[in-house]
């Protein structure tokens, strides 16, 4: 399906010419100011995920992510401390005041995860997973929706129609990153889906250079590249000690690169007549 | 992740070199012969159900497929006939006496589908929905798991892996095409991904042809190319009247169309050595 | 581009309904019978060309490919023989009779590797070296274009129309698998571009399991789907022994493999209504 | 092949720590500056190609370009003025003093080519004609060399190795976009090979944000998003009316769009610390 062709009533740009807002615990996304939000892939403990709290707000960041129930692609590998995970969640954003984004993979959980989380996250591997989408559909709680890893830009869209249609019209989009041949990243950060979704949808988008990339290293020159293409947003992991992190420690900043990192963000959101939240 | 450093204790060809045959309701798929499964994408009324379900028989399928709850890239596309498709699965089963196969979508609805399927299928939009993969893990009744669009065979076995590892070893793979650079098919049919899965997994592999290409005129070359690559079996969509189909139209097979087919498949199984179930 | 609004006068099915047969000493791609071409990647010594050529011969080969100037990603690794190459070519077509195909790859060589070749072939990292193109398209030898990795088929045929604008019909096309995101394969073989070709091109199309893997193990089943989906031939790496070959060791068949694969190749062509060639 | 485990001794980052510097005409790439190079996609006559070379020079460009030769998918599109098109980027070189940068396709035209151009272009579909390759490499001249559709980061910097080893090592990278599932762009501009290459090459990299979408009205985002990720220039498509134009109007930039972009492109270049050359 092209995307000019794509009929999506309540996502697409028409149905809100001057760009929606989404609102979460004070925070803007969609509006003139680029969000960061950073945290750790996955919550490990009190200590871990505290002092990320800290450092990432200290930094600049407006959100906290954080994982306690994680997708992950073998059976044997961390799943995240769950409803543990929640309440430590819930700890960090009473001690520093961020809103908080986590996933939810089981529509069963979602009261439960709602008490904790500020932004539901639905995550690539669930952007299809039509039940998921209509029961965060009818929460009244803004919904990040990352896009899948191979679905074309009209398809995204499309998922974000099923939350929409089910009455919920708070949705972020989130590109984090497609499968491509290349082999030297984790993905291959699709940074034309920033004006492409820009254009045909009223949503605010944000990008995942961590997922995106799967390599340190490479976020801050990635971060500053989504700003500059436009995007409303940004999604970073952090971790104190990223060697040990039990989930995704190739991708994450320590807090001091992510700290220089946000100087480098602030700089380009400004050349291209932004700022930062 | 390479397949050949694969960590999958319970998916694993070495669990069970001499491979796994998984029964539903007096069919064998892993053994000797190859099985075909048959019938409409979309299950849309009686006569059309019925008439491809006696169709189908009549021409040597031995499993009855039909969507009742129908994943749908757009919320305004049929949704399928739910409840009530279930309700014509079970009658189509009581008449013709094929087990069907049908796909769940909400692990809320797990108890429902069973009434009336003998083989749950998890397609591929839900290939890693590891809350759905955890549930039907817990149940006794084959699992049919397709690839994901853009799944590396390594994390397809590790999906399999996940449903395993909660209690369920009735797992049945189907490749279905992949999502490439190549517009002129729906999907590109990975048959290198039969010899391949065969050769890491002891569980039966089949494929669908017609979703593989979504083209289909295809089809028949393609269920061939199939058998002869090595795989257990087919899954092949058939419509009394394509071009009125509510999903998938293009792909599917007249039943005339179907009895051609089955007798050019089960020439090749012959030729590979194999007869047709 | 759309494969069905393609213009490809010369090459599009409609110029000639019934089909081109191409004939290269004395052999027909193209005809009622499927035709196998056989030989090492490379020809690296004396010895090693005339003991293969011998026995995939004897096998049932009615064509010796072998590399006399090889293209290789890295410049360190070996380059063929070159001329020597060639005249071992062209002692090996003397011995055994079989007609020979070799890859060119520079312009400015054509009238002296055509002086040892039956069939010029044009390499998928030429697939859209249209210089090359178009002086091959001068010769009154057959030229077998290989698939570009990434080429869609509507590019495939126009690479092919290049060619016959030149004034040489004598075209043959060969699937090689293309470039996707599974790396547990060298390539992901496209059977699907067989029907599809045929469909829309007069050409013979043929398959090169070899390449299209990488994985020698593979090959024997690849080699029958190709020919179960359609193929009017096919392309196969061997080599007396396969762990000391100078390039692409890996998805080489021994004599005794070779053999072997020609049994079960000619029992999936009678089922599909062909012979061997 | 991993990009860690590339074997290149001439085009690895080791081999010169600090960068190459490429210069042509007075302009250097690889040092502090930016460096933009805009121009047509082919010469179509003296009037549209001298107001072009008028108009990015006004601008801020550096770098004239256009193509003389046109390597095109279909034989029967416009192929450039060829000879004359030469004769013409040789009249703006010397009326605007721009060096100029065009495509040689056919090894036997180097002289002639050489005779208009200051830096040779190889385009994406010769990134491995290595025949082409060695010749450019005997050449004193600069090399822009455009990464394959589908060549990976560890191949691409091989092709930049064949051109080194034959002794020429002023070569210029330039990613232009990558072949993959999503249909809404031409291409997929793949902004992390960037830093990707910055950190295993010495050599400058640039980026084509025209050829890499396709659609003009994203080139302005792109080329900003390639400067914050770490470009060293950018190679950017310019006509005078684009609806007019031969070849790739749907990418080209009016004279007043570039020029808005130039002051863009500016200030995310002074964001970044460094400046427009």
């Amino acid at each position: 399906m092209s995307i000019d062709a794509l009929v999506a009533p309540l996502a697409g740009r028409q149905a809100r010419p001057a760009g929606t807002v989404v609102r979460a615990g004070g925070v803007e996304f969609g509006g003139p100011a680029v969000v960061v939000a950073a945290g750790p892939c996955a919550v490990e403990d009190e200590d871990q995920l505290l002092s990320a709290a800290r450092a990432v707000k200290a930094a600049g960041a407006r959100v906290l992510r954080g994982g306690a129930y994680k997708p992950r692609t073998s059976p044997y590998s961390f799943q995240g401390l769950k409803t543990d995970g929640l309440k430590l969640l819930a700890l960090a954003r009473a001690e520093t005041g961020l809103p908080v984004v986590t996933e939810v993979m089981d529509a069963r959980l979602l009261d439960h995860v709602m008490a904790c989380a500020d932004i539901l996250q639905v995550g690539s591997r669930n952007m299809q997973n039509f039940t998921l989408l209509e029961e965060v559909g009818r929460c009244r709680v803004p919904v990040l929706l990352k896009r899948g890893m191979s679905a074309t830009l009209a398809e995204y869209l499309l998922a974000a129609e099923h939350v929409m249609k089910h009455g919920n019209g708070q949705v972020i989009l989130c590109e984090r990153g497609i499968r491509t041949f290349e082999p030297s990243t984790r993905n291959t950060l699709d940074l034309g889906a920033v004006p492409m979704l820009k254009r045909h949808t009223h949503l605010p988008v944000i990008v995942d250079p961590s997922h995106g990339t799967g390599v340190a290293w490479m976020v801050p020159a990635m971060a500053c590249a989504a700003v500059a293409a436009g995007a409303d947003g940004l999604l970073i992991e952090v971790h104190g000690q990223p060697s040990r992190a039990l989930s995704d420690g190739g991708q994450a900043l320590t807090f001091d690169e992510f700290a220089g990192t946000m100087g480098r963000i602030a700089a380009v959101a400004s050349a291209v007549g932004r700022g930062l939240a």
